[in-house]
This record gives structure tokens, sequence and C-alpha cells, in this order.
């Protein structure tokens, strides 16, 4: 039977060994040497799948976000607002070894934005998508605020994470997690104290 | 007269330009090559006053920590507290042009401490000495609080100080400074509201 090779597989494969690679080591970790070792391709094999680099790292940030794309689904419907908003603020913050792991890859992300015009465009409208659910469920708690008071809420936790998720690969792993739990705790707590009284 | 070539000061020099390159263009904008042409030295002789990249790399972020801890000087006395605190934590937020162009250097740094544990025990040593101080001034304000609550405000502010140098890469000045210049108002008006009422 002749050996078929699924290109996209193939593909696929590779982006999650170079992303595997940037979690445990950090961006200078995936190297085309040891994304090739790692995938068991030979040196020089990740030609016929990727140009180059540059091009295997696209990919490995645009399946991170499309990963935290997931994470971020639209409000529900019957749910209690509050944890709605609690779980989503929480699903941002590296609260758990997964999340910690990818704030390497986020990093990465952050620092090549800063001159590929694609990448900092794809991230500014993941961005967008995530402050447009968060002002969903500050408004489903909050009811109707001042337009610039909203904003500053969602201003203030997407800082939060962005913010949380660089400590989290400098202290270490127990620390992080309970200054975020309690973060995001006291916030809600702040939340409560702005929302309407029930009637 | 023979010509004196004062080491240190070239040491200096050399530094001055990496850092500038970086705040220019980010980490990967300071190659050998171009700090060497900034500096208008020959290319290769960075040899004589450095031994490598990584060396003039871990040079330009002690500059940065040192004047870092230099915008932190201890609390003065008879000087009303608020404006203590206000003024050191607006420090730590990218409200200017000249801290926007740090915040490259900053993102270089914590992407470097990842991987290089002296970096990473300099920058944590920094991190303590700002948390100290910046604990001295909450207590000027509030007065003695509970430790746990004292330990989330700073944090929080640590925290936002990072995701706002990181935001500053990504998005237009002006709404930076809009944005975090609205955040520590807030902040100021939250530990207003925990601050003991005047007897």
């Amino acid at each position: 039977m002749p050996r078929v090779i699924d290109h996209d597989e193939r593909r696929r494969q590779i982006i999650a060994v170079a992303r595997q690679l940037m979690e445990e080591g950090g961006f200078a970790a995936a190297t085309m040497r040891g994304i090739a070792s790692a995938a068991g391709f030979a040196n020089g094999a990740l030609k016929h799948y990727f140009d180059g680099k540059d091009a295997i790292v696209l990919e490995t940030f645009e399946s991170v976000l499309t990963e935290m794309t997931e994470q971020t689904p639209p409000i529900r419907e019957g749910v209690d607002p509050r944890e709605e908003l609690r779980s989503f603020l929480a699903a941002t913050m590296p609260l758990n070894k997964h999340a910690i792991a990818g704030a390497r890859v986020l990093l990465a992300l952050w620092e090549h934005a800063q001159t590929n015009d694609v990448l900092l465009e794809r991230y500014l409208k993941h961005m967008s998508m995530w402050k447009a659910e968060l002002g969903k469920r500050l408004t489903a708690v909050l009811g109707e605020i001042p337009a610039d008071d909203l904003q500053a809420l969602i201003d203030e936790t997407v800082t939060m994470s962005i913010g949380a998720n660089v400590a989290a690969l400098l202290m270490p792993e127990e620390q992080i997690i309970a200054r975020y739990t309690r973060y995001v705790d006291d916030f809600m707590d702040r939340i409560e104290q702005l929302a309407p009284s029930p009637a």
C-alpha cells in the first residue's frame, strides 16, 4: 500500500510541536532543528511544509489565538450573569499549569507583534472580540452604566490579564494562582458593590 | 598628544546606543552590527568592550533597572501621602513617550529573564524593592490594614504596571496615556474610600 502523507495533518503536527517547545522553554527553544527533531522529521524536511521559521511562528500564534477565541464563547442565556462574568475573567488569568505554559507563547507573540503588522492586526482583532464579550458580561450584571466607566472596567481587566501572564513567567506557580484568584474575587466584590440592588 | 580612550565611558556609550536601538525597534533591532554602526565603531570593535551580544543585553537591562530604581525614591516625610502614592504609581505606568519607549526594553527583559537566572534574580530584587516602597505609601494613606489586603493592592498595581507596559507596545500612544491615567485616578478613588475618615 502506498504511504499516504496528509499534508495538513503534518502541518498541524509541526505547529503542535513548535507550540509545546515554546511553552516549555520560551521562544528561543523553538529552533527549526529542535522542532524537526521533536516532530520526528529529518533536519531540513520542515521546508516541505513551511517556508521557514517565521511561517511556523506565525501559524503557532494563530493556533493560540484560535484556542483563546474558543475559550471565550458568547454569553449564555439563563445562566447567572455573575457566574458568566467570573468564569470569563478567570479563563483569561494564568490560574492553572496549562494557562501558565501558554503565557510563554503569549510573551513571544507580543514581542513579534511589535514588528509584524499582520500579527498585530490579528491580535488586536482577538482583543476587540474579547473586550466586546467582557462588556456584555459586565452589562448583564451592572445594567447600563456610562460608556467610559464600562470601558475603564474592561481596560483594567484586560491589562490585568496581560500583566498576570507576564508575572506567571517570573514567579512560582502557587504564588501566581493564589494572587490572581484573589484578584478575581476582589474584582467580583467591587462589581457587586456597583451592581443595582435586587428589587 | 596621545589619544586617551576611557574604557568605561566607551562601554556606557555602547549600552546607551543598544538601549536606544531596542527602544526604537524592539530587541531584534539591537544587532551587534547595528550597535557598532550607530556607536561609530568599526564592525567587530565592540569585542574590545563586551564579550558578545549577551553581555551587552544584560548590561542594557541593568541600566534600565538602575534607572527604574532611581525613579522609585524612598517615601518623603512632610509630603501629602496621597500625592506620594499617586506619583509613585504614575511613574510605573507608560504615561509618556519615554516610558512607552522603555516598555520595549522591559518586554525583552521579561523574555530573557525566563531563561537567564541571574537576570531573573536581578529583576525580582528590583520588584521586591518596588513592592516594599509601594506598601509604605499605601500604609501612609490607609493606616495599618490586614497584611493580605495590603498585599492584594500591591499585587494589583504591580500587575497593572506590567500589563500596561505590554499594552503600550500594541496600541496608539494617546489611547494608552488616557487609559492608564484613568486607571490611576480610579485606583486613587478606591483608596480614598478605604482610607480612614479624617478625625
